[in-house]
């Protein structure tokens, strides 16, 4: 079995640490802004020494291609993202592109010999943290998104998606993106972003799907007044509607599934203010489960929620919903049986936050391989996976690739 | 009994509601914006035709005084404040005003003799809606504030109040505050802003006392992760908890005394993304009762508050709190009998918001006259009380201060 370099992968998570450092030793690196431009120009010198050939998407996604040995074969293609949330951390998104850029080098270094084509891949604007939607460059490339209306997005600076592509210098023509004829197969390597591996010592996640979910906003409608004015039985306090909702909500699905995922991550009120009732209370609702008959008894519960809390009408909003994205099970194989060759722990498990690879598995088969996520944190600088356990990674990355090539 | 004039008080209503008008049919007047200043220069306009002297004092409080027959005696004193929450009606604040202004109108329309000075007023910055902290005239005027402190206050616009009441044009000097010494009684009408005399049909509340009160912020600690990769059991979310701290709230305090009021009004949520568990929400907590007793029992309850909900650290801070402030018995006494003698249905009634007056009833004889708000309702655009039950409150001021005068 060929291995990476682990002191190159050392050196080049280091290297990305520092475009858009943060004092808090993660990185703020928002899709197309000069940090992440910057650490895109890193990635294309180091693919270029390798020997690679560039090319842009009309999206600025990324594809740097080591050519194969045997003339007219479909790339076998791998990457992520390399922008972030604010003060995300060093290993989300990155360290995918970082483990696409070590299997280049690596068959480089080592002479591998491999037929197909081998492409690295860095995808534009996967957090959305500037830009929304999330998932931009593979949505419109892999058909989910209109191409116009991402165009048209606006930034919190003012600024629109299809300006920001102009001036990035990254900007290429929509012949280069990556379609089903001319690509074999796509593998992401991400961190777990979850406590399980952890959790259960498990040295590789064997991705099988990405959870289906469901997305709503809760809303109460109550009354303000005057917090020392008003008695007690003439209120409506939206708030207290919201807290009983909440409650509710967990003592309703907890006995559903205990695979079931469900989140209030954000709540608005209004006014807002300590010495008035608050009139009006929304929260969001996110809930993620790979069967669908669990999804639907969520839905169930939802709909039947009480149409009053705390005298407080309740509104229930659907925002979007996505079905379980299963990956290509002879491509899950294979980084099953990488892993169990190199003798590392693993597990199957499913990925319950959003990735790239969930719509190209829509156009070509494709899967993902999972490490550890330090405490299961993600999104913020403490994020942490240590340099054996993404060497571990990379490992067997490359050798999933190099089993396909033999395909 | 000597009555007020109906038709000027209609009069005097509009031409306030001018100043500051909001397109809800409301106002937005802040204390000492131009707006303020507007509605200031009215009321003296009007109180030097009346053939008051206008003095102001070193916090802009306004002191437009009608001289009385008898040399050498205190002055009665009534008034509130004319400054505005955002977004504001017309009725809190300003009626205690109009109501001034009335009373000093009628008395020298009708020649109706009085012994004392009677003086009409303007309290500066009652409602604390830029500048804190509210009630902030009376305060440092009866001693309750630190003149430095406040005049340090800075506004959302970066202006510090001692900068604001410069250039005012309505900063005086120290000598003109109301002293102990040289006021005899302080009467202050007002709204309501509470249901009880609208659904017990009452015309006026005879005001006894100003609520004690505790204001604390219950914080939640958590565990930020990502909504999609967490399982249930590893979570630490700080909106559960805090839903969970909320509803806890309502079980303990429901058993007490049903005339205890409290409020959770205002919340933080951390980092507030519908797809992040969040780290930290904390809320505010407002409880007001006559009884210190019941106020005990309500400290009780926040301090045997679980130590954690949800797996997530609870801490309760303390912000502020006050006992609650008795009227003067002579002066509520008074009240009522003039509120019989009209024939106005009347009852005895506590206040919950604060009021200038629970400050200047630590300085002289002081009492407070209230009339209903409809539905209630306060520091809202639809903030509403009809001309007759103003009229009557107008009414009760003028006959309470008349025989004040006689004494």
């Amino acid at each position: 079995m060929f291995t990476c370099d682990k002191n190159r992968v050392e050196e080049t998570i280091k290297a990305f640490s520092q475009f858009g450092a943060t004092e808090g030793g993660g990185v703020t690196r928002f899709a197309l802004s000069k940090e992440c431009i910057a650490a895109r120009d890193y990635f294309v010198k180091r693919m270029k020494a390798a020997g690679c050939v560039i090319e842009t998407d009309d999206f600025a996604n990324v594809y740097a291609t080591l050519p194969g040995s045997q003339p007219g074969l479909p790339r076998i293609v791998t990457g992520s993202h390399c922008d972030s949330v604010k003060n995300g951390g060093n290993y989300d998104g990155i360290l995918g592109v970082i483990g696409a850029m070590e299997v280049i080098e690596a068959i480089v270094d080592q002479n591998i010999p491999h037929r197909h084509p081998i492409t690295a891949m860095i995808w534009t604007n996967e957090e959305g943290a500037v830009y929304i939607p999330a998932l931009m460059g593979s949505g419109v490339v892999c058909g989910k998104f209109d191409k116009n209306t991402v165009l048209a997005s606006v930034g919190a600076n003012g600024q629109t998606f299809a300006e920001a592509l102009d001036t990035s210098g990254y900007k290429g023509e929509e012949k280069n993106r990556l379609t089903s004829g001319s690509y074999k197969a796509n593998f992401e390597l991400h961190i777990e972003q979850g406590p399980i591996l952890e959790a259960k010592s498990k040295d590789i996640g064997v991705v099988t799907c990405v959870l289906g979910m469901v997305n709503y906003r809760i809303k109460l409608f109550g009354q303000s007044n005057h917090a020392g004015a008003t008695p007690m039985k003439f209120r409506q306090d939206a708030l207290y509607a919201a807290a009983q909702a909440i409650v509710y909500l967990h003592e309703q699905l907890d006995r559903l599934d205990p695979a079931l995922v469900y989140t209030t991550g954000e709540i608005t009120c209004r006014p807002c203010i300590h010495s008035v009732i608050p009139n009006y209370v929304d929260f969001s609702f996110d809930a993620r489960h790979e069967n669908p008959k669990v999804t639907a008894q969520v839905l169930e519960i939802i709909q039947d929620m009480p149409k009053k809390f705390a005298k407080c009408r309740v509104e229930v909003q659907e925002n979007f919903s996505r079905e379980t994205v299963y990956f290509d099970k002879n491509l899950v194989a294979t980084v099953q049986k990488c892993a169990d060759t190199f003798g590392y722990s693993n597990m199957q498990i499913n990925s319950g936050p959003g990735h790239d690879a969930q719509y190209t598995a829509g156009v070509l088969p494709t899967t993902m391989i999972f490490i550890p996520s330090k405490g299961g944190h993600s999104h913020r600088e403490e994020e942490f996976t240590s340099l054996d356990q993404c060497w571990q990674g990379i490992n067997v990355l490359l050798g999933a690739i190099l089993e396909t090539d033999k395909k």
